[in-house]
Protein backbone atom coordinates (compact mmCIF):
# COMPACT_ATOMS: atom_id res chain seq x y z
CA UNK A 1 0.00 0.00 0.00
CA UNK A 2 0.71 3.68 -0.58
CA UNK A 3 0.35 6.81 1.58
CA UNK A 4 -2.64 7.67 -0.23
CA UNK A 5 -4.66 4.31 0.27
CA UNK A 6 -4.86 5.17 3.79
CA UNK A 7 -7.61 6.68 5.05
CA UNK A 8 -9.78 7.11 8.51
CA UNK A 9 -12.27 4.12 9.22
CA UNK A 10 -10.27 2.09 7.03
CA UNK A 11 -9.89 -1.96 8.59
CA UNK A 12 -7.18 -3.98 7.56
CA UNK A 13 -6.84 -7.38 8.01
CA UNK A 14 -4.23 -10.24 8.05
CA UNK A 15 -3.15 -13.43 8.94
CA UNK A 16 -3.14 -15.83 10.78
CA UNK A 17 0.07 -16.20 12.08
CA UNK A 18 0.37 -19.57 14.28
CA UNK A 19 2.82 -19.13 16.79
CA UNK A 20 4.75 -22.89 17.57
CA UNK A 21 6.09 -23.83 20.51
CA UNK A 22 9.51 -23.78 19.02
CA UNK A 23 9.25 -20.37 17.80
CA UNK A 24 7.30 -18.68 21.34
CA UNK A 25 10.75 -20.54 23.58
CA UNK A 26 13.39 -19.65 21.13
CA UNK A 27 12.51 -15.82 21.16
CA UNK A 28 11.67 -15.77 25.00
CA UNK A 29 15.37 -17.42 25.38
CA UNK A 30 17.30 -14.88 23.51
CA UNK A 31 14.71 -11.65 24.40
CA UNK A 32 12.22 -12.82 27.78
CA UNK A 33 13.29 -16.14 29.57
CA UNK A 34 11.50 -16.21 32.04
CA UNK A 35 10.32 -19.49 33.05
CA UNK A 36 6.83 -19.16 32.50
CA UNK A 37 7.64 -18.58 28.96
CA UNK A 38 10.67 -20.76 28.60
CA UNK A 39 10.05 -24.01 31.09
CA UNK A 40 7.46 -26.24 29.77
CA UNK A 41 7.59 -28.07 33.17
CA UNK A 42 7.36 -25.18 35.15
CA UNK A 43 5.17 -23.71 33.59
CA UNK A 44 2.17 -26.13 33.96
CA UNK A 45 2.00 -25.65 37.38
CA UNK A 46 2.21 -21.59 37.10
CA UNK A 47 -0.26 -18.88 36.90
CA UNK A 48 -1.19 -20.19 33.30
CA UNK A 49 -1.38 -23.80 33.01
CA UNK A 50 1.25 -23.75 31.02
CA UNK A 51 3.52 -21.95 28.87
CA UNK A 52 2.80 -18.24 27.59
CA UNK A 53 4.36 -16.38 24.41
CA UNK A 54 6.30 -13.41 26.15
CA UNK A 55 4.32 -10.27 25.00
CA UNK A 56 7.06 -9.16 23.30
CA UNK A 57 6.49 -11.55 20.75
CA UNK A 58 3.32 -10.71 20.08
CA UNK A 59 3.82 -7.49 19.40
CA UNK A 60 6.62 -8.94 16.88
CA UNK A 61 4.12 -11.01 15.20
CA UNK A 62 1.77 -7.82 15.24
CA UNK A 63 4.44 -6.26 13.41
CA UNK A 64 5.07 -8.88 10.71
CA UNK A 65 1.15 -8.95 9.54
CA UNK A 66 1.22 -4.89 9.40
CA UNK A 67 4.27 -4.93 7.04
CA UNK A 68 3.09 -7.75 5.22
CA UNK A 69 -0.66 -6.52 4.94
CA UNK A 70 0.39 -2.62 4.43
CA UNK A 71 4.31 -1.54 5.09
CA UNK A 72 6.14 -3.81 2.58
CA UNK A 73 5.55 -1.57 -0.41
CA UNK A 74 4.84 1.97 1.10
CA UNK A 75 6.81 4.37 2.04
CA UNK A 76 6.79 3.84 5.48
CA UNK A 77 10.24 4.50 6.98
CA UNK A 78 10.20 5.33 10.89
CA UNK A 79 8.08 5.40 13.66
CA UNK A 80 7.93 7.59 16.83
CA UNK A 81 6.56 5.68 19.00
CA UNK A 82 3.17 3.89 20.30
CA UNK A 83 0.51 5.83 22.43
CA UNK A 84 -0.33 2.62 24.64
CA UNK A 85 0.02 -1.34 24.48
CA UNK A 86 -1.95 -4.05 26.06
CA UNK A 87 -1.72 -7.56 26.93
CA UNK A 88 -4.88 -8.32 27.72
CA UNK A 89 -4.90 -12.28 27.81
CA UNK A 90 -2.04 -14.62 26.97
CA UNK A 91 -0.62 -16.48 24.01
CA UNK A 92 -0.14 -19.93 23.98
CA UNK A 93 2.21 -21.83 21.65
CA UNK A 94 -0.21 -23.15 19.09
CA UNK A 95 -2.41 -20.11 18.44
CA UNK A 96 -3.81 -18.72 15.54
CA UNK A 97 -3.52 -15.19 15.61
CA UNK A 98 -5.18 -12.18 13.58
CA UNK A 99 -4.59 -8.47 13.23
CA UNK A 100 -7.24 -5.81 12.57
CA UNK A 101 -5.89 -2.67 12.40
CA UNK A 102 -7.95 0.30 12.26
CA UNK A 103 -6.88 3.54 10.55
CA UNK A 104 -7.87 6.72 13.02
CA UNK A 105 -5.66 9.72 11.01
CA UNK A 106 -3.93 10.28 8.13
CA UNK A 107 -2.09 13.26 8.04
CA UNK A 108 1.02 15.49 6.61
CA UNK A 109 3.73 16.83 9.30
CA UNK A 110 2.65 20.56 9.73
CA UNK A 111 6.49 20.84 10.55
CA UNK A 112 7.99 18.82 8.18
CA UNK A 113 5.63 18.63 5.11
CA UNK A 114 8.05 15.98 3.29
CA UNK A 115 6.22 13.67 6.04
CA UNK A 116 3.00 11.71 5.99
CA UNK A 117 1.35 10.43 9.40
CA UNK A 118 -0.38 7.68 10.44
CA UNK A 119 -2.06 7.08 13.68
CA UNK A 120 -4.11 3.66 14.28
CA UNK A 121 -5.11 1.06 16.50
CA UNK A 122 -3.76 -2.72 15.88
CA UNK A 123 -5.52 -5.59 17.51
CA UNK A 124 -4.41 -9.26 17.43
CA UNK A 125 -7.03 -11.98 18.15
CA UNK A 126 -6.52 -15.69 18.59
CA UNK A 127 -8.55 -18.70 17.56
CA UNK A 128 -11.29 -17.98 19.32
CA UNK A 129 -11.82 -14.22 19.11
CA UNK A 130 -10.03 -13.24 21.87
CA UNK A 131 -8.34 -9.45 21.98
CA UNK A 132 -4.51 -10.67 23.08
CA UNK A 133 -2.79 -7.71 21.82
CA UNK A 134 -3.51 -3.95 21.57
CA UNK A 135 -1.64 -0.82 20.92
CA UNK A 136 -1.81 2.78 19.00
CA UNK A 137 1.00 2.96 16.46
CA UNK A 138 2.25 6.70 14.95
CA UNK A 139 4.07 5.58 11.56
CA UNK A 140 5.79 8.25 9.37
CA UNK A 141 6.10 7.87 5.54
CA UNK A 142 8.31 10.15 3.42
CA UNK A 143 6.05 11.37 0.51
CA UNK A 144 6.43 11.85 -3.07
CA UNK A 145 6.63 14.97 -4.18
CA UNK A 146 3.36 14.85 -6.14
CA UNK A 147 1.52 13.25 -3.53
CA UNK A 148 3.30 16.10 -1.23
CA UNK A 149 1.29 18.87 -3.37
CA UNK A 150 -2.04 17.36 -3.42
CA UNK A 151 -2.34 17.58 0.39
CA UNK B 1 15.69 -9.43 42.86
CA UNK B 2 11.99 -10.04 45.10
CA UNK B 3 8.96 -8.01 44.96
CA UNK B 4 10.33 -6.92 48.14
CA UNK B 5 13.32 -5.27 47.03
CA UNK B 6 11.81 -2.26 45.08
CA UNK B 7 11.05 0.86 46.23
CA UNK B 8 10.11 3.89 44.56
CA UNK B 9 12.97 6.33 43.48
CA UNK B 10 15.31 3.29 42.82
CA UNK B 11 17.19 3.19 39.75
CA UNK B 12 18.74 0.24 38.25
CA UNK B 13 21.25 -0.42 35.90
CA UNK B 14 21.83 -2.88 33.27
CA UNK B 15 23.99 -3.60 29.79
CA UNK B 16 25.83 -3.01 27.88
CA UNK B 17 23.96 -5.22 24.90
CA UNK B 18 26.14 -4.90 21.74
CA UNK B 19 23.46 -5.24 18.94
CA UNK B 20 25.45 -7.03 16.10
CA UNK B 21 24.58 -6.51 12.43
CA UNK B 22 23.41 -10.41 12.12
CA UNK B 23 21.12 -10.13 15.08
CA UNK B 24 19.51 -7.26 14.14
CA UNK B 25 19.43 -8.27 10.35
CA UNK B 26 17.70 -11.94 11.68
CA UNK B 27 15.68 -10.06 13.70
CA UNK B 28 14.03 -7.64 11.47
CA UNK B 29 13.83 -10.84 8.83
CA UNK B 30 11.52 -12.94 10.90
CA UNK B 31 9.10 -9.74 12.23
CA UNK B 32 9.77 -6.49 10.55
CA UNK B 33 10.80 -7.08 7.12
CA UNK B 34 11.47 -3.30 6.08
CA UNK B 35 14.32 -2.57 3.71
CA UNK B 36 15.98 -0.27 6.08
CA UNK B 37 15.78 -3.17 8.73
CA UNK B 38 17.02 -6.07 6.05
CA UNK B 39 18.88 -4.56 3.15
CA UNK B 40 22.50 -3.22 3.77
CA UNK B 41 22.71 -1.53 0.70
CA UNK B 42 19.25 0.13 -0.27
CA UNK B 43 19.70 1.35 3.73
CA UNK B 44 22.81 3.35 2.57
CA UNK B 45 20.72 6.03 0.33
CA UNK B 46 18.33 5.51 2.82
CA UNK B 47 16.99 7.98 5.64
CA UNK B 48 19.63 7.07 8.03
CA UNK B 49 22.23 6.59 6.09
CA UNK B 50 22.73 2.58 6.82
CA UNK B 51 20.86 -0.18 8.38
CA UNK B 52 19.08 0.44 11.15
CA UNK B 53 17.34 -1.89 14.09
CA UNK B 54 13.71 -2.54 14.40
CA UNK B 55 11.71 -0.87 17.43
CA UNK B 56 10.55 -3.75 18.72
CA UNK B 57 14.14 -5.62 18.12
CA UNK B 58 15.48 -2.46 20.64
CA UNK B 59 12.02 -3.23 22.87
CA UNK B 60 12.96 -6.93 23.02
CA UNK B 61 16.57 -5.95 24.35
CA UNK B 62 15.50 -3.97 27.34
CA UNK B 63 13.32 -6.75 28.22
CA UNK B 64 16.20 -9.03 28.30
CA UNK B 65 17.94 -6.43 30.18
CA UNK B 66 15.54 -6.17 32.60
CA UNK B 67 15.17 -10.49 33.28
CA UNK B 68 18.69 -10.40 33.77
CA UNK B 69 19.11 -7.34 36.33
CA UNK B 70 15.61 -7.61 38.16
CA UNK B 71 12.89 -10.05 37.08
CA UNK B 72 14.74 -13.25 36.85
CA UNK B 73 14.65 -14.70 40.09
CA UNK B 74 11.72 -12.59 41.50
CA UNK B 75 7.82 -13.24 41.95
CA UNK B 76 6.91 -11.54 38.68
CA UNK B 77 4.57 -13.46 36.49
CA UNK B 78 2.90 -11.16 33.85
CA UNK B 79 2.10 -7.41 32.27
CA UNK B 80 -1.66 -5.67 31.77
CA UNK B 81 0.72 -3.76 29.09
CA UNK B 82 2.57 -0.40 28.41
CA UNK B 83 1.60 3.36 29.48
CA UNK B 84 3.43 4.55 25.79
CA UNK B 85 7.04 3.90 23.90
CA UNK B 86 9.27 6.16 22.34
CA UNK B 87 11.59 5.26 19.74
CA UNK B 88 13.27 8.79 19.58
CA UNK B 89 16.86 8.15 17.97
CA UNK B 90 17.52 4.99 15.90
CA UNK B 91 19.75 1.97 16.97
CA UNK B 92 22.36 1.06 14.39
CA UNK B 93 24.33 -2.09 14.10
CA UNK B 94 27.00 -2.07 16.56
CA UNK B 95 25.48 0.18 19.37
CA UNK B 96 26.44 -0.83 22.95
CA UNK B 97 22.75 -0.33 24.61
CA UNK B 98 22.81 0.34 28.64
CA UNK B 99 19.50 0.18 30.36
CA UNK B 100 17.93 2.78 33.16
CA UNK B 101 15.07 1.24 34.81
CA UNK B 102 13.16 4.02 37.27
CA UNK B 103 11.23 2.38 39.66
CA UNK B 104 7.67 5.08 40.28
CA UNK B 105 5.66 2.52 42.42
CA UNK B 106 5.45 -0.21 43.80
CA UNK B 107 1.75 -0.91 45.30
CA UNK B 108 -0.07 -4.08 46.04
CA UNK B 109 -3.21 -4.52 44.26
CA UNK B 110 -6.28 -3.15 45.98
CA UNK B 111 -9.02 -6.09 43.89
CA UNK B 112 -6.30 -9.06 44.01
CA UNK B 113 -4.37 -8.70 47.35
CA UNK B 114 -2.11 -11.76 45.77
CA UNK B 115 -1.03 -9.30 43.59
CA UNK B 116 2.13 -6.86 43.66
CA UNK B 117 2.18 -3.99 41.55
CA UNK B 118 5.62 -2.41 39.86
CA UNK B 119 5.13 0.31 37.90
CA UNK B 120 8.28 1.75 36.37
CA UNK B 121 10.49 3.18 33.47
CA UNK B 122 12.91 1.59 31.22
CA UNK B 123 15.20 3.88 28.96
CA UNK B 124 17.93 2.55 26.76
CA UNK B 125 21.01 4.51 25.85
CA UNK B 126 24.16 4.20 23.38
CA UNK B 127 27.46 4.08 23.62
CA UNK B 128 27.35 8.20 23.13
CA UNK B 129 24.69 8.57 26.19
CA UNK B 130 21.78 9.24 23.45
CA UNK B 131 18.18 7.62 24.09
CA UNK B 132 16.90 5.55 22.03
CA UNK B 133 14.04 3.91 23.95
CA UNK B 134 11.66 4.88 26.40
CA UNK B 135 8.55 3.28 28.25
CA UNK B 136 6.95 3.27 30.77
CA UNK B 137 5.71 -0.71 31.85
CA UNK B 138 3.92 -2.33 34.21
CA UNK B 139 4.94 -5.47 36.05
CA UNK B 140 2.96 -7.66 37.98
CA UNK B 141 4.10 -10.03 40.81
CA UNK B 142 2.57 -13.07 43.09
CA UNK B 143 3.01 -12.41 46.36
CA UNK B 144 4.15 -14.99 48.72
CA UNK B 145 1.23 -14.82 51.89
CA UNK B 146 4.40 -13.78 54.12
CA UNK B 147 4.71 -10.19 52.10
CA UNK B 148 1.14 -10.05 51.73
CA UNK B 149 0.18 -9.86 55.36
CA UNK B 150 3.52 -7.08 56.19
CA UNK B 151 2.22 -4.66 53.13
Amino acid sequence: MKFADFHPGQVIHAGPYVVTPEESVAFATAYDPQWFHTDAQAAQDGSFGGLIASGWHTCAIAMRLVVDAALHDSESFASPGLKYVRWPHPVRPGDALRLQAHVHAVRRSESRPELGILEWRWQLFNQDGTQVLELEATSMFRLPMALRQLL
